[in-house]
């Protein structure tokens, strides 16, 4: 351990962007030509002059006649004034023998060529058409004057050949393509998209879709997939590698052959000493080690370097750190790469909801979730058009947890030295993309079948099934839209209840055995192993509730103190054999195939956040919750109160 | 003509969007399944549970020793806890024999499995590692407490096995791709993608890439391209087919064979009568005409229909029409078939710079531009944090004209009733997409490649050569960010001389032949076509202002009267020996190879807008024209003044 490596001059943050900023990863060449079918999307490389007029000849702007503007002076309704009918012009017709003279009209449909001799049109709708005896239009009358030019569209009025019709980094669009297509380019030259190795490193990482040993610690590889898919949308042309396990020299070996292919590579995880050490050799012998350690949390164990003509970033192995580091770090530089122009800056000013603190030393990013309602401030002033601060709050569950990512909305860069941020303070979101909107609806509160259904029907919800204490707790401090509690918590939720139903809850136990325990004083004293829900939990606390009434001491029943997370983890356990019984749901317990003993029904009820009455989501949700009993209707064990 | 179709009956916008909502163009399956790596952007069709605890083991949350919490009671720095060290577990490992009791210690690494017994991590900076005469680890001095479950966390503390993770319709971005990983999920079930047919009709269509045929009024095809790409932009699966003539037969076989294969078929143009009744008659006999003729502008000759199982809408034409008709009536359905939500609403309030007359009868859609700059209201009020109105204008170059959208930004919806609306009124901007920017400087003038190199040295300018007269009209309205003035008009422009360069002007001849046309006088009389540009340009202006000197009528000039739009059209009339003299540039003779009489120099100016001298989009172009030789250094006959 004497080599461990620590990380005594953490870089600054600015420094380390600006360092990647600098690696070299512009794609070579630097532009390439694609299609014009694929071309929506990129951006243009060159600048783009029309190389021909559009239109290529003067045009028929409508259906009518072409004739010379002169003979229509005069004519009006009253006093039309007849002209003889040469010829007919369709559009992609050449004129031919269709010109006109004094006197004379052609009839002319819309994007025809105008005939020889002609400079007007006048529109059908203003033109009486005589027949001769055979029943072909000899003649017309014309009952309106037109001027020269009118109706027609001149050659290259749109784009005159020569003139700049798109410039160098434009973002092409369908209005683009629609241009491109007009002047005839079937082959557009855009910006290359830098090629983006990404490698995930770790013994304990095993690909989506393979199994996973939980008792070796296996875990599924998260930033492959999800560096892969950021880079993508970056503007990257992403190239997966193998994940490669901690061994140093198989690392070493790793980066050493894919850097070639690549104009930017990067690894995540491989901060064991070992692995790191193995990083830095190869660095060292085949380009550079610029930088390892950035004094930004998450983000810390960050490295920065070259590898031949190959960019090299590695990232930190969470999957919540390597995603922000990306996002912070290295996407502008891919961006910049890929020749992007800067998102929209999206960002929002919001008041935080609940408070946050910090160890001071590092930059901190923190992720925060937004809520569709605004500040009480802004209520209070009374401008519904006005500058409205929106409501947020951190969403902190660890740079271990995926669920810090995609509960949250977007960051706050949260100062080294600040240690805590006060609720109704105000706060810069930078969001995950402009595109991102709150959800329209926040639930927090009970792990909960039911709920989860009446989610199911709304759209864009988010919730976040924390047990009914934090559902309860968070609305008192304003945060959700509505609380799900379960239960009758000793303090209990203030607001207006939505909806409610009934759930029956009792013990989940092996199929075809009921008898081992038929109650829950069967568990107390004896060896077999029970699982339980942590505490906060609606069915923990009425687990509670029953124990205290029967006199029996919780200690006395083996696994009581351990609490599992989700409302089935307890009766899965039992499915794997590791407990004999488990605290859960009815509808849980038949869907799992196991026995149930059953101790009675727990409300559960939805209770509005009281400043919040009048919501989109609060009548959205009301709209679903009226047809509850047929949401609920297959759920085993629920019923609408 | 007397079959010719009208439109006594337009529908209501409303009545149509509502018709074509009601097509059944939802794909069958709707759900397709996609591996993980391809799933960011796409709609989730079904909720995801969480399959597996998330870790699926209590998980070591940094490198340290693993020990009973209850033995660091009272350890801190000046008196720590000495506990024997039993062994090592790194991520990826079972435990196997190491296993913690009173008074032990195991060395554990980020992301490793608890050992049996232990109940917390104290992280490596709180140990001293003391070594045996072997040199291993033998003991741990501990310098903390800790209380249990510290740095651990618990099995499915980030999602539990039967937790909701995602709901149906979550917009799958790098985030949710992350999180689907650590679920292990490696196939994802998403929306299915409704497969639209974009078919473009019309004889005098050829596809981009194909040379045209200007005298058969053959145009390239747009539609089928833009069309396209924004169908793929709402969510759609786009099938080609190819360009179909208005042949009725025809039009009627590829309607026939393209619908089975589709869930909505686009086509554009055939609005000729006898295409028409093509497709009255192809509807009508496998399907259904819902509705022909819609009362918006552009779009009025819109059909809605069925063809068996397969939605059909007829677009109109004009490239302008068909995607405003795409993006207002057809772009939602096919959104709501791909289960994509809607686009976050991106209008924007904005003051109008020049007024907008209309016709009234049919609700119009107004492409209109924005500047990066505020209204005087806005600015009296001093507020720049507060609500800003930004500035927009109308951009009306006819439904034929592609620029009419390339130019633009958004579209203002004016009712059916308006006639007029004033510079200065408010308009909701609808723009084109949430990432839609206002060009960073919008300049209007004289269509001149010294312009256009400081254009392309810009990030996102908008350049719009119209000439110099509309330059200095526009700027005189407020509308540019800076004007681009050719010579010395009679009204001049006012403001700002941001820099100004001297180009070399006279008359481009055949190459080889400078004896034909040696001044202007050897044209006056002559029967020498010439090809002269358009009044409004400064190059017209001076060229009119020395036969005014010259004492020389311009009617003596074949072809004077007809201004061509292009500062390089005339020059490219010479080179095709369609003119004996053009007026141009040295820069554009030289470049097509082409003799050149010269006749002196012009001065061309920037002129800024006086109201916007501190706009972002101006400090950047003084950036730009400081290095202005640089910049001209390649254009023959340019200088910089």
């Amino acid at each position: 351990m004497s080599d461990r490596k620590t990380f005594r001059d953490l870089a600054d943050p600015d420094a380390a962007a600006a360092a990647i900023a600098d690696l070299p990863i512009a794609p070579e060449p630097p532009v390439e030509a694609v299609p014009l079918d694929d071309a929506a999307g990129r951006i243009l490389a060159e600048r783009i002059d029309a190389g021909i007029d559009v239109p290529g000849f003067d045009r028929a702007s409508l259906d009518g006649y072409a004739l010379r503007a002169g003979d229509t002076a005069g004519a009006d309704e009253a006093d039309p004034v007849r002209l003889e009918v040469v010829g007919t012009l369709h559009a992609g017709e050449a004129p031919g023998a269709a010109e006109v003279d004094d006197g004379e009209a052609v009839e002319v449909s819309t994007g025809a060529v105008m005939p020889p001799g002609a400079d007007a049109m006048v529109p059908i709708e203003r033109i009486d058409e005589i027949a001769s005896e055979s029943g072909a239009v000899s003649d017309v009358d014309v009952r309106t004057a037109v001027a020269p030019r009118e109706n027609v569209m001149p050659a290259g009025a749109d784009l005159a050949a020569g003139q700049r019709a798109l410039g160098p980094g434009t973002r092409l669009t369908p209005r683009e393509v629609g241009l491109l297509a007009a002047l005839g380019e079937e082959s557009v030259p855009v910006r290359a998209r830098p090629t983006v190795g990404v490698l995930s490193t770790g013994a304990e990482l095993v690909p989506p879709g393979e199994p996973l040993d939980h008792d070796s610690g296996q875990i599924h590889d998260v930033n492959a997939a999800s560096i892969a898919a950021a880079a993508r949308e970056a503007g990257a042309d992403v190239q997966r590698y193998s994940t490669a396990d901690d061994d140093p020299e198989a690392l070493a070996e790793s980066l050493r052959s894919a850097a070639p292919a690549c104009d930017l590579l990067l690894t995540s995880g491989s901060t064991s000493a070992g692995a790191v050490d193995a990083l830095h050799s190869v660095l060292e012998a085949e380009g550079e080690l610029l930088l390892h350690g950035v004094a930004l949390k998450p983000g810390k164990p960050t490295l920065v370097g070259r590898l031949g003509d190959c960019g090299y970033v590695g990232l930190p192995g969470y999957p919540v750190s390597a995603m922000m580091v990306f996002r912070t770090l290295v996407a502008p530089a891919i961006r910049e790469a890929a020749g992007r122009p800067e998102p929209e800056r999206a960002s929002v000013e919001a008041e935080l909801l609940e408070e946050a603190r910090f160890e001071p030393g590092r930059r901190r990013l923190l992720p925060v979730g937004l809520v569709e309602a605004w500040s009480d401030a802004t209520t209070a002033a009374g401008d519904p058009d006005g500058d409205r601060t929106p409501l947020t709050y951190p969403v902190d569950r660890g740079s271990g947890a995926t669920t810090s990512l995609s509960r949250a909305d977007g960051l706050v860069t949260v100062p080294a030295e600040t240690s805590y941020v006060a609720p109704g303070e105000r706060v810069t979101v930078e969001l995950f993309s402009p595109a991102v909107r709150p959800p329209s609806l926040l639930a927090i509160g009970e792990d909960d079948p039911g709920a989860a259904a009446v989610m199911d029907a709304l759209d864009r919800p988010r919730y976040l099934p924390d047990g009914t204490a934090a559902g309860v707790r968070r609305l008192r401090a304003g945060v959700p839209d509505v609380a799900v509690v379960a239960g009758e918590p000793r303090r209990d939720a203030e607001g207006p209840e939505i909806a409610a139903w009934e759930r029956e809850w009792g013990l989940a136990v092996p199929a075809g055995t009921p008898e081992d325990v038929a109650t829950i004083e069967d568990l107390a004293g004896s060896d077999l192993p029970f699982a339980n829900l942590a505490s906060g939990s609606g069915l923990r606390a009425a687990l509670d509730d029953r124990l205290d009434a029967a006199g029996i001491d919780p200690a006395t029943i083996e696994g009581y103190g351990v609490g599992l997370r989700g409302h089935e983890s307890p009766a899965r356990r039992v499915l794997t054999g590791d407990a004999a019984a488990g605290l859960g749901l009815r509808a849980t317990a038949e869907r799992l195939d196991l026995g149930f003993v059953p101790f009675g029904t727990q409300r559960v009820r939805l209770i509005g956040n009281p400043d919040r009455s009048d919501a989109a989501g609060r009548s959205a949700l009301q709209g679903v919750t009226d047809r509850l009993p047929e949401l609920l209707a297959s759920i085993s064990g629920y019923e609408a109160a």
